[in-house]
């Protein structure tokens, strides 16, 4: 991080820099000052004591509304439409490519921490089990064409040119339920019509390629700045939710593999059996099966048959222990139970690890960071003593097509008549709507400004490389791979740096993420290499897993700003934390937009749960006409605290600032500067002559404080952001501000 | 709670007098002053920012050492020997008696709140299945002479003369292991030499009952001084390890109760079966068995029988499904671990809830004391709904003897030769060490300083009415019912009275215990009737109440400073919270304090569950020694802050204390008017500055503070206690002070 003594730098000098790199720069030079100053905000110092005490508990959420335009800062002003002097081709990718280039080297040795062994470890196990499932389903969609193996190879192949290349190496790809639905339809279209169902694929995927490649040469990715945090936050929070719910889905999915005896009398045990018979009144269809398969019924010893043979033979089950199909599987399902709750409940305890007392810091850490890796290991050395047999995780053990009749080469017309090329068109469009906003949505995730990325983003870099691997996997014939939104929170989560608890109490200091390409890119490198670990991997439990895949999807939950306001509405007006919103707009216009979010979200799930799963990436599409809606409801300043402004709404904006500005600004230096004014507030009124003092004390420090962040020059649009109006104002009355701005905006 | 303005009784009205009453009222006021003193050194109040801001997590550990020497204060200057002008007879049972009397009918008048509900609720579920237990422990052990009904019935009628009559009305009755053990070995002994067993065990009731009595008569409970801290602690430590280990078990016991097949082949269950089969080689003890019940073995259909059947016929089980001792039982091992664990994480979670940020407090307050309740009722329902037979609450169903051959009078000599009556003196004197021990150890575990009881105590008067109710329950041929540690800590933690939190995170302050007797008599009152709810009861899951037994252990060991020192080892320097005495004594001190104490609880611990258990009371009398040998390894000031003086020490250490008492003046009032120092100790050294010019100006702050409560008369012994050292160092400089010392020590 650079030292303050850095600012230094002259206004003049900074302005014959038009180049990206400058703009870059200043970002972060902003940055640095935002987390100096943040770090004021959330923990006050209070001298006289030497003490820092923390005085809220949620550090993430109250940083958000004064920190959440540097993300627009960052890219807007090399991909915003009209900003750059003339729209060229390619110009965002190229731009993304000079901006990541200088860090590439740095992304590798940032990589060498244990921290991202911990990190790699853990989102091994979460991504592998997500492919390998996803890979299962799409199997038996498709009859096996494209299965687990296939699933594999794509998401490795896909993974490592991504890590190794990618904008933002942050974000891990996946798989999602929306090509899932996707592949499903054209699979069953296919056989329908008797088309090859891999070659038309690989002509969809090469024209979607085609597509997202004329989306980059566009720079159509700049158009990410109308998702605000509402529509990212609705949608992540979907995705979460979805997460969570699939999670739990699987697990009660058990209660019907391992049928449970519910009623079972414990005295009658001498009594209970299922045994194998020959069915009573064997239908048509198995007649024609014992027929087809030259089987001899009379001559099979019916009872000594196992529950598989039994299944072939098409044969009942019948006795006490027996369910609906099959018999009772004793204690599986009670232990499935077990294993998922026992490993969220470690997980936590792990996780939580860090910030109790004993150890010193860097056992706690450590402890904290491998808590997924040593859950898995704990949880499997449990249930292997056990030996109940829980279902576990299955991984090919071969490097082949799941099926022999394909190759790892598909011919993109093959069998199919010419004309399948061009239709392949039509269902081409709809695949790339949603490959962008799988892709975008979540790559606004990651990016989000609360991370403090210092190395920038590239979204039209990231949707290049996914574009030209979509290419490659069509034409292999492996399943289309995008940015996955949990994961990719919880890889970012788990590369967060945080200051080391100096004394007991005090919430560790989120210091940055550990931006790198290392951890990615083993992932992807070591779930292509599963194949050959078979023999170990498949000790693990599925319930484990799920318990992970569960952990996953509440902590993603955690930094969504809308799950705060949630819980406002349970909460007591006197308990309620102080997220700076509260302090600037009224309770029930809060209530308000959190309400309008929350039936956005319903609508949304209800979609992804029905059969018309496959409009959704347009729903979110829809949501930014939603929040554009929102203008006529909330003012701007409301809406630029719980949300970010819309571009147009901010240039609309600009005027009214200037006219407001003044008045307003006594009161934000005044709120700004005196981060204990919300605990105030519920300590009731009899302080407030301490407080106004204090505050007269403080607001001298601001400006001393802030005087050095001066040399960064501000849209004025920035003025909203309340921690900043104070010295984009000052410098508005200068010459060279006028100059600076005349330039950024004609230019 | 007295206002201030209650204080401003004049000494010199206070010196005219001398009855007890004057000194309860004086330690009440002095109680009084401690809370507000020690409520500013819980959290500090920084008014310039009109936050009070918790400094210490644990707010129980911290307060002990200047508030120990209250207890003394309390009861000593009445109850020990040689304080007193004369002693007389039943002297000390007199001024309980004189002492609670005023108390009798606010303590009903207290008792009707709706946390006394909760607390009644919670104890009677957890007493309960201790007395049935008991019970059936017993029974097996004297072939039902003495089993659940007896002991129902036994601890119902003790209880609810204890409540109503005792003391210390909080103290929860309850029987334990030592009796169980000196039982079994009693009643082999009369199977042995051919003696009625329960009219022996009259006549020891009997005996044990005029020794205890004898013991109040020559108010030997006055020696309970020399139980200190240490001794407490070690003692209440063991039984809670004991009673955490218990729950535990209990629950391993399952597995064998209920066998699980762990290395079931889910292919084979069309295999699995388990039936009752013909023994083999039949025994010579089962050959006898079918001749006297007149079995013709031949005619039984084997294959049909039942569990239960089987095992009356003696028959052998057989099949893949079958344990080493009948047929595995599918599911319930499991799912007992499930209501285990499930118990232990809601009742976590519902306690807990108490401090969250949701719902208003009074909400959050009602569920977190209704906690347990609330659990097991959630329990049940979750029980009931799935079904599988886990082991369930048995109640006896009919209010009579559980044998048919003896009545609810037994004759102590009965069939017994008339020398019997006599040499039951020698097992009644043990018997007498054992009530005296059990009694009096948990009696001074409840009249902990910390728990700040107003309404003092009586240690004559409870071993007075426990003494009266073992020859009732002896005659009655009931078990014997003394104080039960784990249980009376409990029902005192669920009576605490504790400040609503205004601000979240803000601990909530200990204000006192609803002193009452309600609860406690509606705990036996209802335990009585439960013989009526059987059709309720049954509905119980043992693992629920195991989960409810494991809570209360690990919660009792919460308040033990022994804990607090024993999680020292395992922190590092800069995370210690800042208990007091690990200011004034240094590390190694503290821990090899520490160690000696765990050393004894290891020792104690080998006693306990050796078949030399019944020794262990003597051992606990050991303790005394062990710290008096500790005067040797530490110094006088060491003691204080670790433990408690013992009496002479304290006697010795007066002179001494004149002596040093100028030069630590000075170091005790910079720490005790400082709260924030020990955070400072942590932080190093460059805020030594601004820590100087605090503590001079809380200095000032603390004498006038303090001068309220200049009117309380201190012993000198007092000084060690460095709260107080200032005021009474201030006030022997008067001659009020002297006068009253000496009207005090000669008194």
């Amino acid at each position: 991080m650079n030292p303050s003594g850095s600012y230094n730098m002259t206004l003049l000098e900074e302005l014959q820099r038009h180049d990206e790199e400058a703009v870059i720069d200043r970002g972060r030079v902003s940055n640095v000052v935002n987390i100096h100053y943040e770090e004021e905000l959330e923990g006050h110092q209070t001298p006289s004591m030497g003490v820092q005490v923390p005085l809220v508990r949620q550090s993430h959420g109250h940083h958000q509304p004064h920190s959440q335009n540097h993300r627009k800062r960052d890219w807007e002003k090399d991909s915003e439409p009209g900003y750059h002097c003339k729209p060229r081709l390619f110009g965002g990718l190229i731009r993304d490519v000079k901006r990541k280039a200088p860090w590439f080297w740095s992304d590798f040795r940032d990589g060498l921490r244990l921290q991202c062994l911990a990190s790699f470890l853990f989102l091994y196990f979460a991504c592998l089990p997500t492919v390998i499932t996803f890979g299962g389903l799409l199997g038996e969609a498709t009859d096996g064409h494209i299965s687990a193996m296939e699933s594999l190879l794509g998401a490795s192949m896909t993974g490592v040119v991504y890590s190794l290349f990618a904008g933002q190496p942050l974000t891990i790809l996946g798989s999602t339920r929306s090509f899932l639905l996707f592949e499903k339809i054209l699979y069953k279209f296919c056989k329908e019509y008797a088309l090859s169902y891999l070659s038309l694929r690989a002509c969809i995927g090469l024209w979607t390629a085609f597509f997202c490649i004329v989306l980059v040469a566009t720079d159509a990715s700049s158009l990410v700045c109308y998702i605000t945090r509402f529509t990212d936050e609705a949608f992540t929070s979907l995705i979460c939710l979805i997460f969570i719910y699939e999670a739990l889905e699987k697990l009660s999915h058990l209660w019907e593999t391992y049928p449970v005896n519910m009623h079972s009398k414990l005295d009658l045990l001498t009594t209970y059996y299922c045994k194998c018979e020959a069915p009573t009144h064997p239908s048509n269809e198995t007649l024609r099966f014992w027929e087809s398969n030259k089987i001899n019924v009379s001559g099979i010893a019916w009872e000594n048959l196992t529950v598989t043979e039994c299944r072939y033979l098409h044969g009942e089950f019948q006795g006490p222990a027996c369910g609906h199909n099959g018999s009772y599987a004793p204690n599986v399902l009670f232990w499935c139970c077990i294993l998922f709750f026992s490993t969220l409940v470690l997980l936590r305890f792990l996780k939580k690890f860090k910030t109790s007392r004993y150890f010193p810091t860097r056992v706690r850490s450590t402890v904290s960071d491998f808590a997924v890796f040593l859950t898995i290991v704990i949880m499997v050395l449990m249930d292997f003593m056990v030996g109940i047999p829980s279902p576990k995780l299955h991984v090919p053990h071969m490097f082949k097509p799941t099926r022999d009749d394909r190759g790892w080469f598909i011919n993109p017309i093959g069998p199919n008549p010419w004309w399948t090329v061009l239709a392949a068109l039509i269902p081409a469009l709809l695949c790339t709507i949603l490959i962008f906003m799988d892709q975008q949505v979540t790559a606004v995730t990651v990016n989000r400004e609360e991370h403090r990325l210092k190395k920038g983003c590239g979204y039209h870099l990231d949707l290049f490389i996914v574009a030209v691997m979509l290419g490659v996997c069509s034409v292999m014939g492996l399943p289309w791979i995008v940015a996955a939104t949990v994961l990719s929170i919880t890889h970012v989560n788990s590369l967060k740096v945080e200051s080391e608890c100096s004394a007991p109490g005090e919430q560790p200091k989120f210091l940055g993420i550990r931006e790198q390409r290392v951890t990615g890119l083993m992932i992807f490198v070591l779930m292509g290499c599963s194949v050959f670990f078979t023999s170990l991997l498949k000790f693990i439990p599925m319930p484990v897993l799920y318990g992970v895949f569960l952990y996953m999807g509440v902590s993603s939950l955690r930094g969504i700003q809308f799950f705060d306001r949630l819980k406002l509405f349970w909460m007591p007006l006197d308990h309620q934390p102080n997220f700076i919103y509260l302090w600037h707009v009224p309770l029930r216009k809060v209530h308000l937009f959190t309400v309008i979010q929350l039936i956005c979200l319903i609508l949304l799930w209800a979609i992804k749960v029905s059969r018309a799963a496959i409009i959704f990436p347009m729903m979110v599409l829809a949501l930014v006409f939603v929040r554009k809606m929102m203008d006529f409801c909330f003012s701007k300043r409301e809406l630029s605290f719980l949300d970010d402004l819309m571009p147009e709404g901010k240039l609309l904006d600009d005027d009214k600032n200037e006219a407001e500005g003044e008045e307003c600004l006594d009161v934000f230096i005044l709120v700004h500067s005196q981060p204990e004014l919300p605990r105030v507030r519920r300590r009731g009124q009899q302080e407030s002559q301490k407080m106004m003092e204090a505050a007269a004390a403080n607001s001298v420090q601001l400006k001393l404080g802030k005087s050095s962040s001066s040399d960064t020059p501000k849209q004025s649009s920035d003025r909203t952001d309340p921690s900043e109006i104070n010295i984009s104002d000052e410098m508005s009355k200068t010459t060279v501000w006028k100059a600076l701005t005349m330039n950024t905006e004609t230019h």
